[in-house]
């Protein structure tokens, strides 16, 4: 495995094995790695021949206030999982090679990106599109693998790649979970044991809205209910519980098919989100 | 030579040409082909075995106001020229295949396309760039051919390109003039005899700062309004006149050793700009 901190040296490595015919997979990281990032690598693994990790804790998808400085960075072993999944390159730049001086191009994807996560957090998904603009154009893959643990950042990517007529396929990975439901997410390292237990209620509240689904109940204002009412009950601050079309992320109309249900809290001071698909496309865990 | 309609078909085209080991050259352009643009399409023969000419009236580089409705379209005479300048393949896509519904993303490149012409028009380069940046992904080509005629937009695209690591050299080419010094444009076919005697202060005006720049005259002010008194004159109503720095775009310091003096203004109704490179790089025309 090869750990390049240049875009010439992935460009160099990437053209290398472009030359000998392998197709090329990128799954991008803020680092911090978890199983669920370990499936998209398992994913890449499959369906690429050259597997190239990003791992960048990009500062701009971070706004103020937010947990940019003490995001966990456990370089080396983040390194020795990527070695133990085979990936074949990492890309692991210093801020400076991303956005050097005289940096100034920001991509948005409007409506998309200011309404649920991009409300609360305004830059949040400029930063996103932007950094893996970037990260698609210097590798160049043929399939990109994200989680749908993020499922707006998937929505907003797959928007952006549609839209820019880029020539990558977007993959998404349904997301991973803990035995007892948890997400994972990087940011689960900062719960303590007890909000750990708080943490809980997004996924057992998505699990009483999938329950009811199941049931037959199609109102989406009966769903949401049912997730609010787990958090509620564990105290964690609500930011949003919406249940959303899958490809525009506007609200469901009452007796649709299929809805996301999107939800965002907080516990002590860490963001967590989470999210379960109803319907068409079958329930992701 | 081909013409394609849809991106498929350029996709196609452009897969054929790399299959064959060519190389590949984009001159972008909005039609009402003129000899600046066969100048573009002079060094994309040159330096390309398969060169593509874009031909698309975009309408979100034109603001509320602007001649996007009666911006000239002879499109068979463009096509008659593309056959006679040896191009390989046309793209004429309607307003639908670059924009289809549900369409949303947007490429800003901060302050550089918010100056000048960006501050009269504060939507166009944003339309530039993302019409500019899906071209280049749909087409993929080695070079890209810009005029120097609009310095602005080479700038912003040049910026666009360097910021979100696009494998693409973009080429600019010297501003084309009639024989008494009037920059090529499709716009001049919108002036009158009258109208197109007095367009000619821009670069009459230019030339006159060349000059006085020749005898050693460095100070910004003084070579403005150099260029300022011969659109008086001609009763110009004047947009900006300015002295910038080359890729910047920054006001130039006194006793600089380049500048580019860009002038826009308007006759009539007509928008016309021009500029002229004084300094290192030597005078363009």
């Amino acid at each position: 495995m090869r750990v390049a901190r240049r875009v010439t040296e992935v460009r160099a490595a990437v053209a290398v094995a472009r030359g000998a015919g392998q197709n090329v997979g990128l799954v991008p990281t803020l680092g911090a790695l978890h199983a669920g990032h370990f499936a998209l690598m398992d994913c890449a693994r499959c369906e690429c021949q050259f597997v190239v990790v990003s791992i960048f804790v990009n500062p701009t998808q971070f706004g103020p206030g937010e947990d940019f400085e003490r995001y966990p960075r456990p370089f080396e072993r983040d390194l020795e999982a990527c070695e133990r999944q085979c990936v074949d390159l990492v890309f692991a730049p210093e801020a400076a090679e991303i956005y050097p001086e005289g940096f100034s191009t920001q991509v948005n994807v409007g409506a998309l990106g200011s309404i649920l996560e991009g409300k609360l957090r305004p830059t949040h998904f400029a930063g996103v599109c932007t950094v893996v603009l970037k990260l698609l154009n210097i590798v160049q893959p043929d399939m990109a693998y994200f989680g749908e643990k993020d499922y707006q950042q998937l929505v907003v990517v797959r928007r952006m790649v549609a839209d820019l007529d880029l020539p990558v396929r977007i993959v998404a990975v349904p997301t991973v979970r803990e035995a007892d439901g948890l997400a994972l997410s990087s940011r689960n390292a900062y719960l303590s044991g007890q909000e750990r237990a708080r943490a809980l209620s997004l996924s057992r509240g998505l699990r009483a809205a999938a329950a009811a689904w199941e049931k037959g109940e199609r109102d989406p204002t009966v769903l949401c209910q049912l997730v609010r009412k787990e958090l509620e009950a564990a105290k964690v601050v609500i930011d949003y519980v919406a249940a959303v079309e899958a490809e525009t992320l506007k609200p469901t109309a009452a007796g649709c098919r299929e809805c996301v249900l999107l939800v965002a809290g907080r516990v002590g001071t860490t963001p967590l989100i989470d999210n379960l698909i109803l319907g068409a496309k079958g329930v992701s865990e």
